[in-house]
């Protein structure tokens, strides 16, 4: 039984036959989406509120003869433990032990959302909702976004540059850091990283120092860019690559060295705030990517994205179509 | 592409039209919604809590071969910026320009809840949720409950009004405003006067000074009552007209110039509380009908509600049948 | 037609029909749950969160050609009124005449979710909500736990027992009281009692003194015992007979003289901590049962709970086994 939770436990070539499977289907060849996922159900459990998420993966179910029941726990006070040997006394009435199981024996397929609580890095690296459930789970399970990936997100981002750029293999692929209100995780960025990693693209971030990805991110991304024959740079200016790049790709995230201290990462903010990306950051040719929600005029401009160069819905759409192949592989393994 | 935002985007022929097909479907011929919605998927965007629209919608669908996915964005923090050209530094995360664009890869149809803030007359006659949906989404968008219309309750009293009498052309609607605990908006007794109007029946709207209702919804009102031949009146006493009436539809709302002063509203509530309906004001033919939730002994008196002239289930039923036909009406533009 | 709010309303030989039923259809044999449920849409009124209860009807329903509306009226503000002839000037919007009356017409089938507030010993065994649900809905309406009972987690637990056991005819039950960090009603307790009752099955409580169960449930397991030839009885010592029970069913629950006294109760969980149950409370062939969810370490030991004896995942899915049967047969009415 093989489950989604990382990207990292895949091989470039098996990420790229999801891809091809979705874009196969998206094409009007979906008869097996729909063999594999007609009459299965899907339990989507949600720690954190989602509109994208949940909307694309229900649809990812139901388009095919599929049924999803979503769970959403995060809006209640009721807590899970996924801790080994505590004494239950706190707020937590429930362990992923029992959660994991009982969910497998009731759905074909569990998903599972969880953010980083952005407290410590080290406790965001080991994504421990997620992978306890794929620990205790009976079936498979997809991660919706945890603590440090996003995998379908990346998936659907490597879709989106197909359909754009014909064929992904060297080009240019930038992510161009962006402030915010607040903190963001890193789980999107890093998905990203590695979708392009993973498809053979000259791949440069551009952030401010301190607003590195994940040491363990970069390294696999590096891997992966060099099998391809493609470089892997991180730049801490946000102009030159921007204008020459087939694709970038804007987002926000915290440093890890102001978690738990929102006063001194929003002074930061302030001090990159022109970083947000505007319409004459953007070659002719460059597609510009956001994964959504977006903040108009903090994050990108309204004249970017309300340009034609933008591709936010088409890669909003792609979720589905990348969930639907991952949901089907998963359920035939 | 049609929308249903507002009743007042159709013609009472066109709204006529909508209550045969839903009045067809009921008795038992519902072929053609089946063809017009089997396989669709209606996205359901909430920004109020509901029971009977939300029931009533997914069902409108999953009854006929469709399927529904039901966002509850008002129980969550998250909020959406309707506002073009605002740099999103504030609560909202997310650009009804991209919401509505999503959200229309995701669904086949659109519906929207978003009711009146009761700040400001002048905002809430813009309707600005729904409209900036309608506006920027590429799939039909229907309405259903905005700050200034619920046209689906309009056309759902319409067929219980059908039901009741036969004909309604030239038939007596009284609307009687009805006092409260808390200011209401006015979204449905507009929907109900523009239905009665739309089917030709003569409307007398009995309130309190200072209740009445919005004048662009009066004046089309006004309009489709001539047109049929019939008239519309507004009077400031609530028992002449009611005994006399086929239908006496009660609701209570709130008076615009105590918008944002809750408690000189509820002292004109306290004025008027003899504006309870029951039993005895009615004719012994006269129907009695309320869009629910309502609350008994302050809005209308047990006995009333009790009674059989009493016909608010069947109004609530026929939320489904009416809805399933805007529905389908606009799958097939 | 037929509610299933109370066991009490069933005799011993229709409740081992509806397990054999649900029996029956996880064997494999599911046509006739289809030919039940096939095209019906059953409302579920959740008025407290759940996790298994929901999926597990849910699924009841999607599973076998029907389908579910799930409205968490808990989670708002929304209050419902159940009392007559009150004036509704309160919280409560809507009145139980109306919303049963309008689910049943949207509806083939409603469930009611209404936990014990355990502020009163005498209203929890009115069991208001849902008894006046079923008073004033057109449709067949199920219990998805009152302030009384939880008859579906009986009967789940009643369809565990016959599989680990073969039979359950004269085989010893134990229910065993734990400690919690709250207290938590006694429906689950009560209807687990019922079933082993019903289930012709000797039947001990082991409880701490005032931790007793209402006397009308413990009235008729009495009953039930005796028509099978077995004994009941209530001890306030947690060894025993638990060493030689065929079952050890653990659950908290809280005592009705500290209802209102949460320092008081709390301090009263203190003195029975060693009430735990651990792996060598158990003999070799005891079963260990729970509902979930369990607070691990604090109502049973790791040690236990991970060991091969311990059927809860079992209980779990048979849930939904169950609740197909039930829902079936009240369709068939």
């Amino acid at each position: 039984m093989k489950h989604m939770v990382s990207m990292l436990d895949f091989t470039p070539r098996e990420l790229a036959g999801l891809i091809e499977r979705a874009a196969q289907s998206k094409a009007g060849d979906s008869a097996a989406l729909r063999r594999a996922l007609s009459g299965r159900v899907l339990v989507a459990v949600f720690f954190n509120p989602s509109l994208r998420t949940r909307v694309s993966f229900e649809l990812a179910m139901k388009r095919f003869g599929g049924d999803a029941v979503v769970l959403s726990v995060g809006r209640d006070a009721w807590k899970i433990e996924t801790r080994d040997g505590v004494v239950m006394d706190g707020e937590a009435s429930e362990h992923v032990r029992e959660a994991a199981a009982v969910l497998s024996r009731y759905g074909d397929l569990l998903a599972v959302r969880s953010f980083a609580r952005l407290h410590s890095e080290d406790e965001d690296a080991r994504d421990e909702v997620v992978r306890s459930f794929a620990r205790h789970a009976s079936v498979p399970v997809v991660n919706m976004e945890s603590a440090m990936e996003h995998p379908c997100q990346g998936l659907a981002d490597w879709l989106t540059m197909c359909e754009q750029l014909g064929q992904t293999l060297e080009r240019r692929f930038v992510l161009r850091w962006a402030p915010h209100v607040k903190p963001l995780p890193r789980a999107v960025p890093h998905s990203a990283v590695l979708a392009a990693a993973a498809a053979g693209m000259h791949v440069t971030i551009a952030c401010p120092p301190g607003y590195e990805l994940h040491p363990a991110i970069l390294d696999r991304a590096a891997t992966w860019c060099a099998a391809a024959g493609a470089r892997l740079d991180v730049v801490h200016d946000p102009q030159p690559a921007c204008r020459e790049a087939d694709v970038v790709y804007v987002k926000s995230w915290g440093a890890p060295r102001f978690y738990g201290e929102p006063d001194a990462q929003r002074a930061d903010f302030e001090r990159y705030r022109d970083w947000m990306l505007t319409r004459d950051d953007l070659g002719s040719q460059t597609k510009l990517m956001h994964c959504l929600p977006v903040r108009r005029n903090v994050v990108i401009a309204d004249d970017a994205l309300d340009d034609p160069r933008c591709v936010v819905a088409d890669q909003a759409e792609n979720r589905m179509w990348v969930q639907a192949a991952v949901l089907a592989r998963l359920s035939e393994e």
